[in-house]
């Protein structure tokens, strides 16, 4: 799990991508990101196909040079812990 | 709802946004269409955020020049009756 998320920059962002074995693990991950995403107020961009999930995590505050925050991260290692 | 879906080149596919009122509705939208699909064995690309979501749907045969038949237009066609 270490180094899953990649750091991109222009916009600066957090990058996920996962893959499934099946259609219904993706949409039962998809599920769990969903709930987490209503309890944190943390909508990421999410890309899906039957089998992978793309995540991208932007920093909450949008303002132009703003740096991902600790929060930001928190938010990475909670999605982190959907796959346990 | 007319013309909603642009068909586009290299690859050739469908695709269509959507935008939606919340985060409740989009995911709404996407369960449905997570049914749909399962239903249909179709599995589009999907991009979505908190309040929209992008469909891409590539021809069935995937063999190169392919071209989009009449069941990647139904099932275009059975996603916008999602909408209503």
């Amino acid at each position: 799990m270490k180094h899953a998320w990649e750091e991109r920059n222009r916009p600066i962002r957090l990058e996920r991508r996962l893959e499934f074995e099946t259609y219904s693990a993706t949409r039962d991950f998809l599920d769990r990101l969903g709930s987490l995403s209503e309890d944190k107020q943390r909508f990421p961009d999410i890309s899906f196909g039957r089998t992978y999930v793309n995540i991208t995590l932007r920093p909450l505050d949008e303002s132009e040079g703003a740096c991902l925050q600790a929060d930001d991260h928190a938010f990475a290692a909670g999605v982190d812990e959907l796959l346990d």
